[in-house]
């Protein structure tokens, strides 16, 4: 007989199993299982659709060549049994069988199988305040919370929203509503930055800024949401958050997720602390018969060999398809994931792979990291635009551990944090990224690459030789030169130093790198020196320059001021 | 005493390795000694300067920061010793003294040295052919040059230029004399393809379509130089290529370079038989106290181990920084080249990395190589474009050997391409592709990458499930399917299969993907099925059902429809 499997869950890990293994084992019997009426969607372009780059719903439901996926879809094309408004509400291992009800029939009925994919997700998190289950207070997980704010929105319902929440998706629905719809739109973040949890403070910062430059967007950060206020009909009129209250039509929550495992904790299967499901690297739960992967599941980090929970779109067709692999008798791994993110907002792009400096610091590395700013390109090229990255390494081994991008060009970004993904799982050093053969023409990049520079000025900081000062530190001596007994050293042309001499008096003093090799004594020997330029090339020439006249007591700006934008 | 170190060459690698050792060796005394009087230039960014992108010629030789790189500059700033308009006639290692002449002057000097570092670059190959020494036959290799071809072109004395070689100097001079002077480009090289011995063929195809579009630009492919035409005075009045007579204002050489190593053959260093001098993976010549770098030696291919010429600026400064941290005392080793190259002509950018198919083959290994064609980022976002690779992997232990990308969007193309360079030297297999993680984003990426689709194609090719049928070979039976005794099954829909069957009758045949689980028994066993779709994914798909009903007659198009534009 052929086989039977069982899917549960229809958006993206259980689809792609699913039709993987119809392509590899085509008389096997596959029942794809979803409670919703809409499956096999792109979550992840829900912003877009609301922001109006998607022009209706069905562009996230449609293959690239105009089909919609639904039901019919994946028996006629992929040769799957699609039952969609049907939940499962038990999963029997012993039996080796599924128990589902139909929604809209209450039908029950009992589904066989011989191998079981658990695909079932995440859920949104909801903050257990007062008034969280009022109308009008919308969480961002399916097509459906989707559909619910476009029409509200449409239909000119929303003047102000309070988006609860800075992660990926809050952020989103912040640029779809206020870029498109002119909509006032507040954001709450309980963090005191962007990306908490998943973005560098420093490197979130440039994204905060780009954001609170736009008229319709105001940031509350490090505000606790603390109640959901109710105007009296049961329907949202605002929040109350870090003390203050902000007035609202809608309030939207993008508070992330938790992994939908019920199902899976009733079937006794392992689950991490947190809930997820533990599996192999070949996607098997504890149940040699269940596979699980996507949102529902725990995942290896590359770099700390420990279990992360990291929804993503991504990683859950990729589980997915090694799956597919393994049900049909291959031998697939899933090897973990290195935490590539990325989001753009107003034009700015931050992408990541691997630990943030905190993280590093956390997991138990000897992390240290620089910040370099560079062009993107040949920087005599019209189009080039400033990249900031910011590195991360172990100080012991020299192992790479991540990296943060931030630039105006989006595929630009996107391309150095992959670059670089790929080359964590192999502990990559800083070497092999010091000579990483990045391709050169002036439009599509640099002789000497950002992604090279990082890495030879994450060599010089490991070596001693640049020795960087933190802009938050950098700000701090800039409001109390005296009280910290500092002197600036402005290394660039008298055009760019101008406006801080004015500033700054007597604190801010401006030698051009080009003619310190003659004026060093000008520099004190009983001050604390900061070395500033534009990107941190001259100030760190310059501190080698110093160094070698025995100056021991000078730190330069890491990044230069194009970081202090 | 302090070390003394004598650099011959001031463009790149000798720049490079010179400030650096400055950097690590403050007390060191660094000459820098070049022939020219212009050094340390973007000879990379001529095409740009000649095509008007950089507006004056002081671009190409200017910091980030707008410092003119001269000797002034390198004195200042890095302590340097240059001596320009100098040429140095003889290395004698045995004395360990350079021995020079200034070109104004006369004066001939020696310098002693502990350690030398020869960074005497490339020159261009001229093709030893009647006329090559007339007036107006000019190669593009130095700055020079590049004011020679900028003033005649912008005192109007160019009305039609001939392009002599479609590497990546003669397209990039394409188009920048047609786009911004619309000057009539005859493009004449002898090869059958543009970028020959660097991009594969197939590929290349796409940037020969692009070209030939232009209105102000002819290509002479298969069409080898014969004469340079003289007018009687002295000047260059056209070509003979191919047979055929070309008339022209100027003609521009692009004939690839070779290293320029006769002082380092006089110093009796190791050399390959083309003239590369051969150093270690510390850039160390076999005297071991003279190190080479750049366009002027041989390095080793990171896939075959074997020694490669590969001139290129980024290479070239890599290896030059190699160099200096060795000299200064550190302990830094260059790996070698993976082969990374990428070029942008009118909007559409290709880049490769490794081996392409042919070179693949002829290093011996059982490569196998697959087209794919998808978006560059989610399907549904509007900036996406359709972007194409080819990659190429070795079938006894699917080692990944090579890619070439080619698409609009610039940087995600180079992106792709970077992202597999650094896992070619790591010995990334498939499955290491297939799992790679490219970050995602709907503006930014794909939730499964283009990258990661190729890699599973290929896995598909491999295990002997996908069997397609090249581009070429789908144009001869497309040319005579009675013949072939082929028929061509559309699976796209109607609408797009509908001027095919018109054109071809009865030998085309529509079954949309969807629909062929009902009607696969229309599919004849007796003819070679060719399915086709746009991308490749539904006729690959519909190979299998077809397959699992028993044919075995059935190929697709790799990567579609799409290719064949
Ligand atoms: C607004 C938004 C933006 C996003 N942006 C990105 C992005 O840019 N990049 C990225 O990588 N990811 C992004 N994501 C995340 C991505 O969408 C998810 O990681 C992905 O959808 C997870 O797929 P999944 O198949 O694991 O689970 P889910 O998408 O959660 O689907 C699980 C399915 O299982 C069904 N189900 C659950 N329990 C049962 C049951 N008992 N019976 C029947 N059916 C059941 C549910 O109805 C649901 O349809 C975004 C998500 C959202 C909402
Ligand atoms: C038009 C053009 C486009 C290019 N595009 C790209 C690109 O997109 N990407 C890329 O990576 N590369 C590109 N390149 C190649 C790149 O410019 C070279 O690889 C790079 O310049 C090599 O640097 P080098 O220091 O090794 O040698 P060279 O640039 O060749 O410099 C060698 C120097 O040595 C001097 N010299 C030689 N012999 C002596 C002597 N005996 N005494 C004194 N001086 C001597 C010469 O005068 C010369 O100045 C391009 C080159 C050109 C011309
Ligand atoms: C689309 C979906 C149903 C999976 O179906 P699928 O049939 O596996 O997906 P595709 O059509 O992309 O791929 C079909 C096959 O073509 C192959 N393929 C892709 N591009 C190809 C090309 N250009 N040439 C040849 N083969 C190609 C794939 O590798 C795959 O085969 P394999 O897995 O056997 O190797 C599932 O991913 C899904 O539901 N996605 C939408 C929702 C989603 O991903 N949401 C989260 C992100 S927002
Ligand atoms: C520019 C040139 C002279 C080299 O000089 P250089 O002083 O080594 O180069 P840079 O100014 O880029 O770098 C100076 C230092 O700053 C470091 N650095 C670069 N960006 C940095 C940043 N943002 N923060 C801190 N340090 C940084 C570099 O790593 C380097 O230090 P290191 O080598 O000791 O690690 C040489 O590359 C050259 O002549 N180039 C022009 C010609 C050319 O490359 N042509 C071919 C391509 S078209
Ligand atoms: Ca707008
Ligand atoms: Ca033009």
């Amino acid at each position: 007989m052929s086989m039977r499997v069982v899917i549960v869950g229809g958006v993206a890990a259980g689809p792609k199993a699913a039709c993987r293994i119809k392509r590899l084992m085509p008389e096997a019997k596959v029942t794809m299982v979803d409670r919703d009426s809409l499956i096999s969607y792109g979550g992840c372009g829900i912003p877009y659709y609301v922001g109006g780059d998607v022009a209706d719903l069905e562009g996230l439901l449609s293959t690239s060549f105009h089909m919609v996926r639904d039901a019919n879809f994946f028996t006629k094309v992929k040769g799957l049994e699609v039952l969609t408004r049907t939940e499962v509400t038990r999963v029997d291992p012993q039996a080796k069988e599924v128990w589902a009800c139909n929604l809209d029939t209450g039908e029950e009925m009992s589904l066989p199988y011989d191998k079981l994919v658990l695909a079932t997700g995440s859920i949104p998190f909801i903050p257990p305040v007062p008034g969280k289950d009022l109308n009008n207070v919308v969480p961002v997980a399916n097509l459906h919370h989707a559909k619910t704010i476009k029409e509200m929105v449409s239909q000119g319902q929303v003047g102000t929203a309070v988006i609860v929440g800075a992660g990926a998706t809050g952020l989103e629905m912040a640029e779809a509503m206020a870029d498109l719809w002119g909509i006032e739109v507040h954001i709450v973040e309980a963090a005191p930055q962007f990306l908490p949890g998943l973005a560098d403070p420093q490197m979130a910062r440039m994204l905060e800024i780009r954001m609170a430059e736009q008229e319709d967007i105001h940031l509350h950060l490090g505000a606790s949401l603390e109640e959901v206020l109710d105007d009296g009909q049961g329907n949202a009129c605002g929040v109350i958050a870090g003390g203050e209250k902000i007035e609202s039509d809608v309030v939207i929550m993008g508070c992330g997720v938790r992994p939908n495992t019920s199902l899976a904790a009733e079937a006794s299967l392992d689950l991490n602390q947190r809930g997820a499901i533990l599996v192999d690297d070949h996607m098997c739960t504890s149940d040699p018969d269940i596979y699980a992967g996507g949102d529902c599941v725990s995942i290896k980090s590359m770099i700390t060999g420990e279990g992360i929970f990291m929804p993503a779109g991504s990683l859950a067709n990729r589980e997915g398809r090694v799956i597919g692999t393994n049900i049909a008798g291959g031998d697939a791994r899933f090897p973990g994931a290195s935490g590539s993110f990325c989001i753009k907002l107003f034009g700015l792009s931050l992408a990541r792979t691997g630990l943030n400096e905190l993280q590093a610091k956390e997991a138990g590395f000897a992390a240290r990291a620089v910040i370099v700013a560079q062009a993107d390109r040949a920087h005599f090229h019209p189009d080039q635009k400033m990249m900031f990255l910011k590195l991360v390494v172990n100080e012991t081994d020299r192992r790479i551990l991540g990296l943060t991008a931030v630039g105006e060009n989006g595929d630009a970004v996107v391309g150095r944090v992959n670059a670089v993904a790929g080359l964590l799982a192999a502990k990559a050093t800083l070497e092999d990224l010091s000579n990483l053969e990045l391709a050169y023409s002036p439009p599509l990049g640099a002789a000497v690459d950002v992604l090279n520079s990082a890495a030879n000025a994450a060599e010089n900081l490991l070596e001693g030789r640049l020795e960087p000062l933190a802009p938050e530190e950098f700000i701090k001596r800039l409001r109390d030169p005296q009280g910290s007994n500092t002197v600036f050293i402005d290394t660039r042309a008298f055009a760019n130093a101008e406006p801080f001499l004015e500033a700054f008096g007597d604190d801010w003093v401006n030698i051009p790198q080009e003619t310190l090799r003659e004026r060093w004594q000008e520099v004190p020997k009983d001050k604390n020196v900061v070395l500033v330029c534009n990107s941190g090339v001259r100030s760190y020439e310059s501190q080698l320059i110093l160094k070698a006249k025995g100056y021991t007591n000078t730190v330069n700006l890491g990044g230069g001021m194009a970081t202090m934008n």
